[in-house]
């Protein structure tokens, strides 16, 4: 669990797409961060005051969150003397980059030296369980895709959002570092050992209150030869009472597949449910999420239309029309 | 890659269950073993001459594999003494013990003063790669389960025994610890993380002859919600040309789920299939694996008899008949 309040650390970030997980934590826990850090000829702007380590410690923050993509993956001289200026200061850190704070000796030892937290997200910190695959009191819903990378985070934040303005017990469940990093908690599912997966997403789904919904952050695709065990693990750790299919229409080939096409929302529905019945007898699927940014605004809506007549099922582009049609569905469950 | 042939360890095995991975090489790859070294008050007999481990050098061997489990989950003072003997006189030793040899620190030492090899098959020894999904030439044929332990394993090692019986190309690719310990390689899948399951079947399973078969080991069950993530990385990475259904008529609940029972052949069938299209369009039910070992003899010849009608594919039990049927259909496609 990363402690928060966060100082948003963006480095020389080249542009605003490079400070993405940045971004997210502003639009989707905007109280999570007080404030950001930027370097000389940082290219990113996220919206919050730039701060100072002192005036951030000042403020009252914790941790001091990479919201940045690195360069060739090195952590350079420039940002090592911000990170250790930092954790001197008593801030811990936290990151998703793909090289590790944890293998950086001169960041362990002045984290030790200081007893502060350095996170990693992308490596567990849990020792999981096995599934034992007993039935949990609460609800919970998942995203399921036609392909990887459709929609499915933004889906379930946009859904908790929702879930949240009408006065419904939600959380947001983080299966993937960025997902964590907003949180500042979940489970680094694709780092997970096989035979803990599914006991992973039962760990971070545990029992609650019979009308609380967990929003299960998807991963994968049943359809992606690469990663479909990792959506196998969630759809039966998961136990979904619902289900929401996910879609990008423009989309010609499987993601790092370029031999694969895309299955339809139809197979993908035949496929996903009578999976996630046997972990779960009652699921349903309650509707369909379509990522249309590669549509104009007309073409969209007549998508959209056209999909909620074929399929009978609610269908909306969450970051379009928000998720409130989702949260009616389940509201109504 | 262990390297051959073999001094199979019992240790002070109790009896011979505790022997299995012992008695599953003397089986499955006689000429991989030259004998067995048993240890006072060793209840184990696996039919190999015993040798000292002197007798074994002059044999040829090359490496001791702990072919027995151990109690209380330590390795005791009097096999030590054995395994260090073993590594100075120029032995390899192999284990699948749930504590490793690796983190034991006088092997390791005296591992590396001899430059000998510790290979502990319950993990990983390779990178394994993000699956590709493509295409691979050669062909390969999976057993699926109704559920956990129901014969997968020995029903691949019997086929492919067929199968050179009838002088086909055919490897059995195992993805367990005994399988590796039997053959000498493999992948331990369960123990690989979770984005890099199907690759670790490609690595497994890679571009061969057009007229040779891999028997890839099974493992889990697509209806077994602990570990079915692990059953989809082994349809997808290892995109099966023929699948087998086995199953285990008298189990009533799935094993360690109590809340659970098994599904119809019929529903394996239906959810099977398809999720291997996906990888591979091409692929067919060639026939149906029963483990009958709690049915008497007339019992079980009913049940497959039945079985085979009513599902319309070659029914056997490979323990009490081999699995020549199953080559044959292999021969046929």
């Amino acid at each position: 669990m990363i402690q928060t309040p966060y100082l948003l650390f963006l480095g020389d970030a080249p542009d605003q797409l490079a400070a993405k997980v940045a971004q997210g934590i502003r639009d989707w826990r905007p109280d999570n961060a007080l404030g950001q850090f930027r370097l000389p000829g940082c290219g990113a702007d996220v919206g919050l005051p730039d701060m100072t380590l002192e005036e951030a410690k000042a403020a009252g923050v914790k941790t001091l969150v990479i919201g940045v993509a690195n360069r060739g993956g090195v952590i350079s001289h420039g940002w090592k003397t911000v990170l250790i200026d930092a954790l001197q200061m008593g801030f811990d850190l936290a990151s998703g980059l793909h090289n590790l704070l944890r293998d950086e000796a001169d960041l362990v030892a002045v984290a030790e030296a200081n007893g502060r937290a350095l996170h990693d997200v992308r490596v567990p910190e849990v020792e999981y369980p096995i599934a034992n695959g007993k039935k949990r009191s609460g609800k919970r819903v998942l995203a399921v895709g036609t392909d990887c990378s459709v929609g499915k985070m933004y889906t379930a934040l946009a859904l908790d959002k929702s879930m949240r303005e009408r006065g419904l017990k939600s959380t947001f469940r983080a299966t993937g570092q960025t997902g964590i990093l907003i949180t500042g908690d979940g489970v680094p599912l694709d780092a997970v050992i096989a035979d803990f997966m599914a006991g992973s997403v039962e760990y971070l789904t545990p029992d609650n209150d019979d009308d609380h919904w967990d929003i299960i952050e998807g991963q994968g695709s049943l359809f992606h030869v690469s990663f479909s065990g990792v959506t196998m693990a969630l759809i039966h750790g998961g136990q979904p009472d619902a289900l929401i299919l996910s879609h990008e229409p423009t989309r010609a080939t499987m993601r790092g597949l370029p031999d694969y096409t895309l299955p339809s929302l139809e197979a993908l529905r035949d496929m996903a449910l009578p999976l996630a019945h046997v972990a779960n007898p009652d699921c349903k699927i309650i509707g369909i999420s379509i990522n249309t940014q590669h549509l104009g605004e007309d073409e969209a809506m007549a998508y959209l239309a056209q999909t909620e007549e074929r399929m009978g099922l609610p269908t909306i582009d969450p970051f379009r029309q928000g998720a409130s049609r989702l949260a009616e569905a389940l509201e109504a469950m």
